[in-house]
């Protein structure tokens, strides 16, 4: 049965691709137009209610939120592709934690920081500059965090690359590429370490050539 | 040996100790004062760096973020207590989903509406109505995808209790008890009925007769 992955140019669907693609799991995407609200029409909101991307169909199996997605097919094809939960029950654990830690402390600010110069380079109008500094100093602070853990460690859960890791390149990738902050990132040694290690991976160089981005489908509308 | 639970007043810790009921597993907390900022001290932030609540020590084993403990325990206890994730990979699957769904749509605008609420009964001030209704409102569209959900499965994962009901204890207990927000719950039928069952486990009961609450300490505290 091929997985059907709905809304694949949106980040966090770019997050179950490149999971389904490390466990090396069949898909197909289903191409739906944001911008044109496709996801708030009564056909999706069947399959996704809150009429948000991702949402997958696997047979009757159907899935929404990104993170459970990707927990589900890590769970399920646990002996195929790369091993992303750890080995152990007290790795996994770890996993959960810094799946936690990108969830609440580390992705609000970047997708904050992503939405306003989105939004800027729609308009053409200024961000605010408060709020711009705001969002980089928690991010800053959570980066801090981060070099702290990776001068320990090799991967954010223990010596590892996990879904942990994984759901960090979507956003961080536009942070460092589309708006020139990858000063945060370079500025921490080991984050800069960790940073070149999983954004090299083929998985993600993969997904970058095979999908359109949210950024270039902005510039096309201008 | 024994589990060490640290700040049990607050709301997200007290997921992780209704868990570890639910799981009869032994533990013990470690009461520490938010309000004099004992989160924020050198020690405490050597097991959690974002200085926040909970974390826990099970030997040498530390882990914070109170959905990943919860997962945590729900697996290494499988066989003991509530089955709190489901039997199947598919029923996990759908454990999760409502776990996103309660992390990233539902709990943050009770949180918010929380957060103005205790600082208005601290600070003796009115709320901002417009942010309220602005929350409000949000928490409504949610609950009424909710209500639909619960027509069809007596819990939000199915037709069985799990961590993705159990999440919801907390914070939806003070909306409706201290905030006087009942309503929001009992204007719609199944999740009335859905809250009345949840509410009424022992597990619950026995951590609203445990631990103090946010809401005392702070009325204590004017």
């Amino acid at each position: 049965m091929v997985v059907k992955v709905y809304g694949p140019d949106y980040g966090h669907t770019k997050g179950v691709i490149l999971c389904l693609i490390e466990k090396e799991v069949e898909f197909q995407t289903v191409h739906l137009d944001g911008f044109k609200g496709e996801h708030k029409q009564p056909e999706y909101l069947k399959l996704q209610p809150f009429g948000l991307f991702p949402v997958i169909e696997d047979g009757d199996y159907v899935l929404y939120e990104s993170r459970a997605i990707m927990r589900y097919y890590a769970e399920k094809y646990k002996n195929q592709g790369s091993n992303l939960m750890g080995k152990t029950m007290e790795e996994r654990g770890l996993v959960e934690q810094w799946l936690e830690v990108e969830a609440h402390h580390y992705t609000p600010p970047i997708y904050n920081l992503i939405k306003m110069y989105f939004g800027s380079v729609l308009n053409g109008e200024a961000m605010d500059p408060k709020a711009v500094e705001e969002n980089e100093e928690k991010l800053g602070k959570v980066l801090d965090i981060y070099e702290k853990r990776l001068s320990e460690t090799k991967y954010l859960a223990g010596d590892f690359f996990s879904l942990a890791d994984l759901n960090h390149l979507q956003f961080t990738s536009y942070l460092v590429n589309e708006m020139e902050r990858g000063f945060m990132v370079r500025e921490r040694k080991n984050v800069s370490r960790w940073w070149d290690d999983i954004s090299n991976r083929p998985s993600w160089k993969k997904v970058l050539q095979s999908y359109r981005n949210v950024y270039d489908a902005l510039k096309e509308m201008k």
